[in-house]
């Protein structure tokens, strides 16, 4: 059941895939291994033992990921043979030092955090260069005459440094937005009571959330999802954000507009029946990602009103799914929207005719070039 | 087509019904009148005749309310009349300080975030309200012995105080994101250029927002709808929050489980069947409203992805129940909750004979109370 | 808090709202007392008593409204309140004839079918007036030249006719799929077992649809929400249909392409900052109803996948407002599609400015007038 | 980026998965060349050797799966690609029978239906061994003893059975909703009028649908996506009635309930913590499923409203992993219901001993026995 990718045109390889993710549940083990050693609850040599075996493990992950898949129909979740592989490959003594004191959540959860976390990074990549071509566009196009559409139909005078500014906002503020989420580790092991973990306990959690560089909370979030509500929503505006651009670009690219148009390049945009045609890939699929992502965001928080007792019986297991799919869409989106505006093609004669066609709307841009100044200062980036 | 909440049990009167949205409405003509003569663009009895007319409309507001919903089919949103209304009341010369330079869409949205941010403040009420229950429940619990459950099945020995303080957590975090949202004043007129404000135009945003009380954004936010997500995704982590906190109740208030009440109250609960019954009706409206909330979300998540041109057709519409449906069942679900957690009745026995029927998970309780008082210290509250 | 549609704009006064809902709750009990009579188990004296009592409620619905409503916070629904009246009113001996042997439940879903397959009867009437119109516009224009689009671009010739003809289709397809939705009785008493009806039990079914006028189960469906989930994925299908027409009104009366336009009539359309302008209120306002309709549906699913026991703990009462939303939008937005189409401006002369503009995709429409024919064979209607 | 179904437990390999698809375009286009031959627009020779190329393409499908996504996005899907390479294979003059007439949303949405299609079929066969065993399971525990619940709390005695036959009804219809759903060739070429098919055109469609045993329509549906809606929606209610059976078991195999329990299998309900532990895998997997299905068909009535022009700009590319997703759920659900009903362990003991401890709902279970009856008339099936 490998899935390349067929039907998820646009995102990466390598992004938040099984593989990525059975890299992570290796790191998240390795990473326990070791705060057993800090705290003194296990050898140094257990634990680099431990970081052998799964740095083997890691450096064959296809076939270790559709074993772990595979084992997963019988136990719910990858975890149970990660971690039997991991023991068994480890050997005595070291087993002991395997997974001892976490519950397959503290995996699951804490690996989708650091795939979800590279994702994040990735977005604000995308959104960086988005911000810094709209700082261009912007500025280049301060005083451009163009026409302002409300409901669809002629509204008034404006430029398109103005919509050009509008966008800079909802890129930025969605870039602002992902920075101040947190990434904390999963932790609360099999019932949220840490009960497996010798000794005092509450000692593993500052050294654990250290060694893989991720935040603390101050209870474990088996049950309290706020962490996934937030990272999901970020990014689930980050796609609303460049969904609103890319309703623009379509709109202002159809025939008899043409204001604006994507940039071309080698084989983008072919057809497979009309070779004269060239399609708007780039904005056709962020505008995919915006429809996809508030469905998604929708799963997890159904699932987090649901999550139950110490740890929730099949709420938890629908987010993972959704939770990666908002991380995907977020970063593919943010760079196919940082390589559309970085070659944007905008035509002001085009913009002009439609002015001219309608008188009505008058000829005073009224605040429009003092906006634009306006999200220039507030938001505009250079390279 | 009055609607009295006969589908919405649980949700108080008055909380962001259509009469609050008219009075907002006016309010914000009203503040813009005064505006444009703190400005110097119209005379301080302009602004007085207007405040007078919007009173008295405001003193009966169902009619009017009425009047509005069905203007608004022919013009698609109830602005148009309220502002023709308003003018004509107002006669000449004091007609023209009203509307001036607006548009509907800063109208609707100002009156929605007046009227979100009210259902915000009851909200937070209602959070604290139980997050001072919460504290108390997990002081008085910290040590009580309950037996975990995880995907619904006997996991582990924790306590009261341990589940009653992941509550805590929710609800402590639901309060925070809440607090820290932005309620913005809608502004840019019809094309978001403020074209039709006379003079500098821009002098115009600081006083406005002040005299409302609501914070300014960089640009217009017509088509930048972060504002919507942010407010609308606040309240639906409140509902999470809440309904994980009801999925727990429900289940341990079951025949044979039991380790849980909902508080008596007199009619509360009756069944129309059924004359012994007590229905948790707080728990089960709650769940509802975590159950209702995640698509609302959504909905307004799919709009702004579309918002398109200056100002959207048809995905702002869209808009509107959702962000109210998400003000009221967060309210709501918040003063159902803080009235739950209030009067909860625990029996220790219950969970006591839940334990010794299951050994299997031995006695240890791990650092259940040491939990406890980690989240007392960082969330705890008292009255 | 009564609403009176300040939000809802184009949806028609009455349409399931409140005073509705409380008729055919009034209706339901009427028709049971009546069942209880024609089973021998009540004297017609009661049912007819019950039938005035009933009768005087529903002449003045609001208040009535407003007092279940506030009645319903403490019991969870509005039925509990509704049956004391009944039964103060009726007295004895006739209040034994007064829901003896159903639940709140039976009551409220009946009365939701009731008022669902009304705003169904309407959606319909308005899906036919569609139809007639698009049966005549695809014959008149069946050989009109206009520009196909793909991926918002330029790609073939095909005509008018051929783009009407597919929104027929859609039309008649969900008016097909609509007219297929089973509209069922809701039955079982307090537990699904009619323990409360004296005597032979399963004999009430029958008389009891009939009386109602709807359909039978085999099983009672409190937990088996198969009936829900199909009346609001038939209303869900109509609003996706007429979405799609208005994505192409939309696009289609955009600045520079101008080929279709809004009907005009007084006052529509207005603008509340542009007096010149016209805004195509009715394609906008169809347009969220197709935003709106596909989250209320996935909330019919989440409820209904989550029924548990013999009758839900708090997924029944996520469903109410989701059906009687659907049954809104669906019922609104095929009157102002019917109202749009019958008037749609069709403009031959810009759609051959756009082909000529465009001469790369040719001139050969393909089999577009075949289709148009093949298309009103199967679905054309005349008024 | 080949993913393995690490976040996806319990959903078969082989299932809808890329490979699948590769294989279905791949069928989808032979057919095609073979309805050009048979309607004389190429030669047999040609047809034969695209079969011959499509054979061994599909021979080794997982690096041409790969091949196809990278290429997808510069086109934004996988057909380009896929079309050259069975043009540059089977080389002149054969490679004019490869795709002539078509377009990639035709091969896209019809390789869709046939794997859609496949999914359906084991749906229904793991529906047929549910309807089986809840037969079985009625049948035996038609007049055993059971606590009815409503609200989450003790309403009424019952039987087993009647609470089985409620299940019953709800695979039953499901089951029949699925058996009642079309699959439907998709076809219209580039823009809906099949412009590159030489002759008569629409002599095509009928061979075509025939080739793939597939179902015809009256008009091309590249913007009209009823058939999408159904088939997912078909899908969705399956896993809908599949989560009210969970729900209940779950909730009855509650520590201190304990009426029913999933079937124990080796290996099976692992925990990676707590070794005495076995967690209802099968019951946690199938709620998982009805929580993802109800937002994966909002997101195809999202899409198929926003369906514009003569081939959408974004939407049809948000049904795809929308449509799989529900076809994987839906299809791994009833296998897992199947083999959970078939080996439910049923607590009599359990059930007695709740309604003792809850006299006062009395001891009639009303019409529970013959309401079984009921339910197997119309519901029963035997192996």
């Amino acid at each position: 059941m490998p899935d390349v990718g067929l039907l998820l045109p646009g995102v990466p390889e390598g992004l938040a895939d099984d593989v990525a993710l059975v890299r992570a549940m290796l790191a998240v083990e390795v990473a326990w291994s070791r705060t057993l050693v800090s705290t003194g609850r296990a050898d140094a040599a257990s634990a680099a033992r431990v970081a052998e075996v799964a740095d083997a493990l890691a450096a064959e992950p296809a076939g270790f990921a559709a074993e772990l898949a595979a084992a997963s129909a019988a136990t719910g979740n990858p975890v149970i043979a990660l971690v039997a592989r991991l023991r068994a490959e480890a050997g005595d003594p070291h087993a002991a030092a395997v997974h001892t004191g976490l519950t397959s959540q503290d995996v699951v959860d804490t690996a989708l955090v650091l795939v979800t976390r590279d994702a994040a990074h990735d977005t604000r990549d995308g959104l960086h260069r988005a911000r810094v071509a709209l700082t261009r566009l912007a500025r280049t196009h301060r005083e451009t005459p163009a026409l302002a559409r409300t409901l669809a139909q002629a509204a008034a005078p404006t430029t398109f440094g103005a919509r050009f500014a509008g966008w800079l906002q909802g890129v930025a503020e969605a870039e602002d937005r992902l920075a101040g989420v947190a990434f904390p580790v999963a932790w609360g092991g099999a019932a949220g009571t840490l009960e497996s973990v010798p000794g005092d306990r509450l000692d593993v959690l500052r050294p654990w959330a250290a060694g893989l560089g991720l935040a603390e909370t101050v209870a474990p979030w088996h049950t309290t999802r706020a962490p996934v509500l937030r990272i999901g929503g970020a990014f689930a505006e980050v796609c609303a954000a460049l969904g609103t651009i890319t309703s623009d670009v379509l709109a202002a690219a159809r025939p008899g507009v043409e204001e604006l148009g994507e940039p071309a390049g080698a084989g983008r945009g072919a057809s497979s029946a009309m070779p004269f045609k060239r399609n708007p890939v780039a904005s056709v699929l962020i505008r995919r990602s915006a429809l996809v992502a508030p469905h998604a965001l929708a799963q997890l928080h159904t699932a987090a009103g649901l999550a139950v007792d110490e740890r929730p019986d099949g709420a938890w297991h629908a987010e993972w799914p959704a939770l990666r799919e908002l991380a995907r869409h977020a970063a593919s989106a943010s760079a196919l929207a940082a390589e559309l505006l970085e070659g944007l093609e905008v035509h002001p004669d085009a913009a002009a005719r439609l002015l001219a066609a309608h008188p009505e709307v008058g000829d005073d841009p009224g605040a429009a070039v003092a906006l634009v100044d306006r999200a220039l200062e507030s938001y505009g980036a250079d390279a």
